[in-house]
């Protein structure tokens, strides 16, 4: 049955994943961003689909378009937003909710909200410092604001709410001059420079395949309704070192980058894995791409994007 | 100096005390509120001073008073609103504080958000049962919002905001429907009803009187602008047992209760208490009203309201 599908931030990182694969399947895709689809080098090639629909609208105003389901995963995180203007950053993930939300009610759509595992790592003790904004603590609220507003539109309204706390993720798609640890090696290796590393690299990460993150998106969209508001970790288990995963890199690329050491940041988690029982539960999901396999594709990805897009690799160095 | 001053929840029970105290000291106020002042049995009495403004407004709309400092003492916990209507009880945290923060940018007003204690107790893992909204976490949740709120309004626009997190408080003023223990006890007593104490009445709670809590509100207020929003637990920190509570209220009352135990909740947090060492050190603050004397001068308000409201003590006697 052919679903009409709204996908909020639907030219980011992941949404773009979901529109290409959605369309597959047979979907009427509507694609809302704040940014021109044409900046995301996979879905330049799909614009001319008949079944996609790009909408340029920030989520932060009302809008409301005929739909059966919903996939909210605009988020500020990627456009460096948050740290520089944190209103607008919290204001993405609580009104741009309320209005998916409202939209959600009216149209009786079912809607999925793309969290985030950094809501495990807030601290809510005050003091001087954490009193201030940081990016990770900016993101790590807003998620938590727009999770309270699924639950309660699902209690009060009776709206079909699902919460997918996505973890980190990489892949094609994602921006090359995104500062994400995966895609940072990779630009940095692919260049020869060198690759840095915080404190000793023994802080273990885990790092799941874009697809099998939108595959594990899909299938908690299509599980049977609750009487909750479904609410599951997605992400890979699987960790590695922050100082294995530079030296995988430097070794797939062929790289002459040196691992270079800085000094240990104070909110660097030592660990952060999902726990993914749920999912492998609920959805029988789980993700399936072993990491060598992934890094050798986005390995090739970036390597083209490279090539193609020599004056922003040149800001971007000059940045760093 | 004479400042304009405005209360959002003013008629609430403890910006009640605020108004009274900020029109003593000679300044204009605006009390703000979704309800009528004259429901309020303090502020009944206070209604045709000429410096007292009853604007009775949503603060989940937009609004504008020329003003220096504004206290957001807005809370939807006293209605019992937020387990009915959890989308409105989050918005009013939410939306109240945008309002509140976008006209103090404008006044360049100070703002003084009235957080929670409860933002403690907040417990993120997934679960069914957890994935339902429960008062406590619906206050929690929208509480702990506003702060990031206006946290991001103090670093982006500059706007002066400092968070209060209130733990618990009594006396004069609350209304006698309340449902907080102190109040329920007191009524209970009162009426020779069954005082219910949940469990074994170990846990520990620290009661603050109110007079004490406005005192270290308008001292937050006026305390030097820091970089940072400034975060303070309020509260008393002298701890008592549920069971210690009851018995002390009926000996203060003369009162034939009994003393019965409910089963023991599994949300109960086993102790309660503000860690008021910031406050001290910052405000030169801290509670200076023993329980005692608290406790019986609650009780001789609560017997005037009581033989004063012989139709609303029916309505809670037959709800209860």
């Amino acid at each position: 049955m052919q679903k009409r599908i709204v996908i909020l931030g639907g030219a980011g990182f992941i949404g773009t994943h979901l529109c290409l694969r959605l369309l597959e399947a047979g979907h009427e895709v509507f694609c809302v961003d704040i940014r021109d689809a044409a900046d995301s080098p996979l879905l330049r090639s799909a614009r001319q689909h008949p079944s996609l629909h790009l909408v340029r609208h920030n989520i932060v105003s009302p809008f409301g378009i005929r739909c059966d389901e919903i996939y909210n995963m605009a988020s500020p995180s990627m456009v460096r937003y948050d740290k520089a203007l944190p209103v607008e950053a919290l204001k993405t993930s609580i009104a741009g909710s309320i209005n998916a939300l409202d939209t959600a009610r009216t149209e009786h759509a079912r809607v999925l909200f793309g969290s985030s595992g950094c809501v495990y790592d807030t601290d809510r003790r005050p003091g001087a410092g954490r009193d201030r904004c940081s990016t990770h603590r900016i993101l790590a609220e807003g998620k938590l604001a727009a999770e309270a507003l699924h639950r309660a539109y699902r209690d009060e309204y009776g709206v079909d709410t699902r919460i997918a706390r996505i973890f980190n993720t990489y892949g094609p798609g994602a921006d090359i001059m995104d500062q994400r640890v995966v895609m940072k090696m990779i630009a940095a290796a692919l260049q020869n420079r060198d690759i840095a590393v915080n404190g000793s690299g023994d802080q273990t990460r885990a790092f799941c395949w874009v697809e099998d993150m939108a595959e594990g998106l899909i299938r908690l969209m299509e599980a049977p309704a609750t009487e909750y508001a479904r609410t599951v970790d997605l992400g890979n288990n699987h960790e590695v070192t922050i100082r294995m995963l530079a030296e995988k890199i430097v070794a797939l690329t062929g790289s002459r980058s040196r691992i270079v050491h800085l000094p240990a940041r104070a909110d660097d988690a030592p660990r952060r894995a999902p726990d993914i029982s749920a999912a492998r539960r609920e959805l029988g999901w789980t993700p399936r791409t072993p990491l060598i396999e992934g890094l050798r594709r986005t390995i090739s990805y970036v390597e083209k994007e490279l090539s193609g897009k020599k004056h922003a690799v040149m800001t971007w160095a000059e940045m760093n």
